[in-house]
């Protein structure tokens, strides 16, 4: 799946005066305050996580929803209630997310379309796919093919770090697994056979200048939504499929669920979050090629105090733009202690300096045990989670 | 490889008043008279097998060329002389072909190209590799992908019933193969890295209507002139390639000749054919879907019979546009024999109804043999063609 880093023609709805730009390869703001996700929400059609369905959640799965989604961080659904409802009635869905492997350090944000996907593997004990889009890098980054499925092994090493259970996750990196399984290509071909190029064109933007590679990608991200792109986990069967990512990513599915029906398959569900902000503000945006838009999963412990303290854009008393703040709704999970930082921080009682130094403290001992985490996945360890072959689930 | 049988919106020359239209989809003259081949070299820049080439291929080979290439039904080519040099100087080449597996019985005109292959295989002592384009014949012809791979085994069957050396022939389908080795996929990626949309659009005539996989399909049809695609054969070797297709074929390589040098590969080299004739006449073209249009290789000995009496286009004595003449002109390979008949027609000793016997009396050995040779290719021996490994040259 795509940073949000690119740039690239935008879909925009020409009948507003200023919008918000999201695609897979551009996000911006319209104006300062960052994203209007209720906007967006009813421009891309999809519905409000709201108090009802998080209830519906924690009937269905005995236990509170991750602070991700109690915080608005998920906001944003397509077909969860449909997808529950099966589920109820006994039939399990799989989990797909993906990441575009474009450099060798991953940051925080990367995070956070796995943290939940890890969190919703557990809560329902379901099979995961994850794909390493470094076709996608090659086309759209000009890597060498070899450079990019280094970095999926490099990419795949963290999000190994983070703790997916070996028998019931499977991470391909596309270069590789297209060569490894006909019926991913069967069901590239399928789809690419129900989507016209006007329509990609219009969805995402493209122009009549970009190579073919990037006209046809939707469709290498679009496929695993199709539980038969896995033969060797679900057999011929036709399962529902739940889409843990940033919204950006969105229309990759759209174009999907347009097409999933006509293909035999229920349209796939999705939980889309917000973005995670650069340490800039939420109005710039995070970049691997900017050191100091980010916090890297590579940071020692005093970078990552320096750029909290030097870096991020802070607000006095303002939680609605102050990065410290934003960064603690992400990675505190103690709601009482959030809860009281909030309080603390609106009311004065507590200045940049101190929030900073809390965030500090939440995020060094997250990115230190991810590197110890990290150095345990030899290659060995590597090669099992991307080998083609049965989960136990 | 496309049949020339299918509508698509067509590439033309808008600098000239009427133009005959060569399309991988579409074939038609603008005149009675069929296609112009010399404005067609003119056009797509390709070179005529001219006198000279010939003379130098039989000193190469070391044995008189093929009665297709001394008659001019392979007229042009890309490169042959590059090809030649590299072969002098010891370095081999690869042969590739194709065919897009529309229907389960393959006609006369499917076997030229076939045939020609064949010949240069024994006469160069070179590996060759066969594309079953049922992907494109699955999104062209909205075949189930499942009927798409049992075309192509049964297509397989009749080409492997022309002898081709199981110890130098590798046969794939798209939709089998791109999942049995990455390497083909890789290198897709690679090409259409280097194609934009516009290019392709010009190249085919594409439209914005058409489907991702049109849109996506000669990158396809382009990859196995690469020998990267075949490691197990070629190893990581650049080798360079000679495609022999019919002329409609050449956009496809056109295209690739472009990226070819980016990839550090030489630029493919070609032998392109003239169409083979409808029995109706040059001008309108075979079809699969109707049964009179053309002789099939299932055809029994009355059928072949009947159609070259009633439903061939005839001109009594001009041997440019009677089809029964034009029909032993492609398959009566004893040069003297074919010089009577033209004598003997042309100056209106033989009639009509006497050189139609002449071809029902050439043609008729011909398919009942090849019906022979078909029945011995079980599931087994097209398995074994279709099987990745190592060639044995």
């Amino acid at each position: 799946m795509a940073d949000i880093e690119n740039n690239n023609d935008l879909t925009k709805d020409q009948n507003e005066e200023k919008e918000d730009i999201v695609t897979p390869w551009d996000v911006e703001g319209a104006n300062d305050s960052g994203i209007d996700y209720e906007k967006l929400i009813k421009r891309f059609g999809s519905s409000r996580i709201d108090d009802a369905l998080i209830e519906r959640l924690e009937k269905v799965i005995k236990k509170p929803v991750h602070h991700f989604i109690k915080r608005g961080i998920f906001f944003s659904h397509r077909d969860l209630h449909t997808l529950l409802n099966l589920y109820e009635q006994g039939k399990p869905f799989y989990l797909y997310t993906g990441r575009g492997p474009s450099s060798e350090s991953m940051h925080l944000g990367h995070l956070i379309p796995f943290i939940i996907t890890k969190w919703l593997q557990e809560a329902f004990n379901v099979p995961l796919v994850i794909q390493m889009s470094d076709d996608e890098k090659v086309i759209w980054k000009d890597l060498p093919v070899e450079e990019g499925i280094r970095l999926s092994i490099e990419n795949a090493r963290d999000i190994i770090a983070m703790g997916f259970d070996i028998e019931k996750t499977f991470i391909f990196s596309n270069l590789c697994y297209m060569g490894q399984c006909p019926e991913y290509y069967k069901n590239i071909v399928k789809i690419e056979k129900c989507v016209t190029y006007n329509q990609v064109k219009g969805i995402f933007g493209f122009i009549e200048d970009d190579v073919l590679g990037k006209v046809g990608f939707p469709a290498v991200e679009a496929a695993p939504a199709l539980s038969t792109s896995f033969p060797f986990i679900f057999g011929d069967k036709k399962r529902q499929v739940l889409i843990p990512c940033a919204i950006d990513q969105d229309p990759y599915f759209r174009m999907l669920r347009d097409v999933a029906p006509r293909l035999g398959f229920a349209k796939p569900a999705l939980l889309h979050s917000t973005f995670f902000p650069a340490l800039q503000g939420a109005k710039s945006k995070m970049s691997a090629s900017n050191f100091n838009s980010a916090i890297f999963l590579t940071d020692t412990q005093e970078e990552i105090a320096m750029k909290i303290n030097d870096h991020t854009f802070t607000a006095e008393g303002n939680v609605d733009i102050d990065v410290p703040y934003k960064l603690l709704t992400f990675f505190l999970s103690d709601d009482n202690e959030l809860e009281r930082v909030k309080n603390a921080f609106s009311s004065g009682q507590m200045s940049s300096a101190e929030i900073r130094k809390i965030a500090i403290d939440c995020l060094q001992p997250i990115v230190r045990e991810h590197q110890e985490k990290r150095k345990l996945v030899t290659d060995e360890v590597v090669e099992q989670y991307m080998t083609v072959r049965k989960l136990n689930c």
